[in-house]
């Protein structure tokens, strides 16, 4: 597996987590969050006191840095960022399990790579297929069917399948402390947008529930599609081919493609992230640029500047000489996943 | 002008109207509007009738059609829906009033098409120059700048410029009866979408002031964009390249790209609405199909099947089969623009 995540990072579609949000946004009031702890799984480090003191600030209409509710806008990565990302984005889980599901009907893929490599969990194998043939799984298990087929299937995965090494289902692996900046964000009349690398039609099957973002708040990397319509029915089918990648440059790219408006909060935990906290530095209102390290070895993982997947190494420079928010996650969090 | 129009549709941006509504979102509560009449601007015909007798029954948590808050998704086009679209789109007026702005820095256009007979105001030779003269005309005033810059030249022009025949700022040309509904959808919790061929960032320079639609709900048509970060200043540019076209079938793959749902309401006006409205008709949930058919030769224009703009021809046919309902202008709507 550590051989792939070489080429993990072409995989540009995922999410899940937690389950402690219940439907859609049922966003608390800002009255009932006053005289409690907005973010009980935060230790009360730096880091906790700098979110606070912002969301104070530019909430306040009395003071010059408010920022008026139409511009609060919010953005978070999610892989690594809402939920663990290791040892490999989850999304690359999907797409191994499918071909294992798929196989029934691909009797050719045993001797076929890179399928013979996943349907003999020969991950050295797979690895070997290079980029190529990551394209080539992904493609062959996220499209070739309608848009409610494949939300079907994402449903149906992220309830049953298990992390390999944690050995709970996806949506456990969310982080509690960023459940409770979500929350804490909304309550105080923020619009909380997913903007990863994941693939949005993968994410939305699921996000909406577990982190309480309806799926118009939800961007993410696309596959092609097209329209049909027969005898009354249309259709939309998913295409074997990558539209946009929403990752790096892509980021701010799709923010203004699709929001129309430079968020005031963008939160990251990677190099892939760093163009979107520019851009949101670059905002005329005072913001927020908040970046994820992982350094918790024992409860979660820690990687940072060498890493395969995940890899925060120019954004760790910026974010120092910029005067940009770090959470330390073995120091600032208290806990990390819900029910912990 | 005539022989122009047949190209007009490759314009794919446009948008205004008019200036009733004050700033951003300011959204009536439905306590607010009970006892009023929340369309004043229609005449008491079966359209009207339909679309109140729809928003009544899938608000009500007690009837069957009941519709959660969170897919009531309502996308309308823009030009010949919301606002006006003869002689030509708004959009192309744009183009052209840029192109004369823009010829101080380009003496060279005297000399060159599709510049010199914009220059000219010779509207035959600029319809000789095809479809390639038209898009380079707005590839050259689209493009080239960065998004703030682009906005504000857009924001410079709709204050000022004039409709060629009506003689008033093109936001003038906006329906008041479709201003109304739009009210009246979001008293009813209903999230309002412009789903438009024309270009989104034109759009957005505009269009929360006069419609109350904020600039994360506007969709539209988009050109290639890049980003840039130099000496800690990030910058997106526009380039001369068509992305997206968000027309015809773009308009369902760009609604499912984006908002992610399936609307309950879509309103248009011509054959590039169709798809938008056979999407629609698919969901779930009673949904309501809405074209808007320009009959009012003395106030506005009338035109359906063989116009080169806003061509309605199989959406009528569609719409008598299905039973859609259908804006008879002349006749359902008591006045046209605001302030009549």
């Amino acid at each position: 597996m550590k051989i792939l995540l070489n080429f993990s990072s072409l995989f540009l579609l995922c999410v899940f987590l937690l389950t402690s949000c219940k439907q859609e946004n049922r966003f608390e009031s800002k009255s009932e969050i006053v005289g409690k702890d907005p973010l009980p799984s935060w230790n009360n480090t730096s880091t906790k006191k700098e979110i606070i003191a912002f969301v104070d600030i530019v909430t306040d209409k009395n003071h010059p840095y408010f920022i008026p509710v139409r511009d609060r806008i919010a953005t978070f990565d999610n892989d690594g960022n809402l939920w663990s990302e290791q040892p490999a984005y989850f999304q690359l889980f999907f797409a191994i399990d499918r071909v294992k599901e798929m196989a029934v009907d691909h009797p050719e893929w045993k001797n076929e790579q890179p399928f013979k490599a996943v349907l003999e969990n020969d991950m050295k194998s797979l690895a070997k297929q290079g980029e190529e043939g990551l394209i080539k799984l992904v493609m062959v298990t996220h499209s070739g069917n309608t848009i409610e087929e494949f939300d079907k299937d994402v449903k149906e995965w992220i309830k049953t399948a298990k992390h390999p090494t944690k050995n709970v289902t996806y949506d456990k692996l969310v982080y509690q402390p960023m459940l409770e900046l979500l929350q804490y964000l909304r309550a105080n009349d923020f619009k909380t947008y997913v903007v990863s690398g994941g693939g949005v039609d993968f994410m939305r099957a699921f996000v909406t529930e577990i982190y309480g973002i309806p799926k118009e708040q939800i961007i993410g990397s696309r596959i092609k599609t097209k329209f049909e319509y027969n005898d009354g029915k249309p259709e939309i089918i998913r295409l074997p081919e990558l539209e946009f990648i929403d990752d790096k440059e892509g980021k701010p790219l799709n923010i203004q493609k699709i929001i129309g408006k430079k968020p005031v909060f963008a939160s990251g935990n990677s190099d892939g992230d760093l163009p979107m906290l520019q851009w949101t530095a670059s905002s005329k209102y005072k913001s927020f640029m908040l970046f994820l390290h992982h350094t918790d070895s024992i409860r979660e993982w820690a990687y940072d500047r060498d890493s395969h997947i995940g890899r925060l190494d120019k954004g760790l420079d910026q974010a120092k000489k910029d005067g940009w928010t770090v959470i330390d996650m073995e120091k600032d969090w208290k806990t990390i996943y819900p029910n912990e």
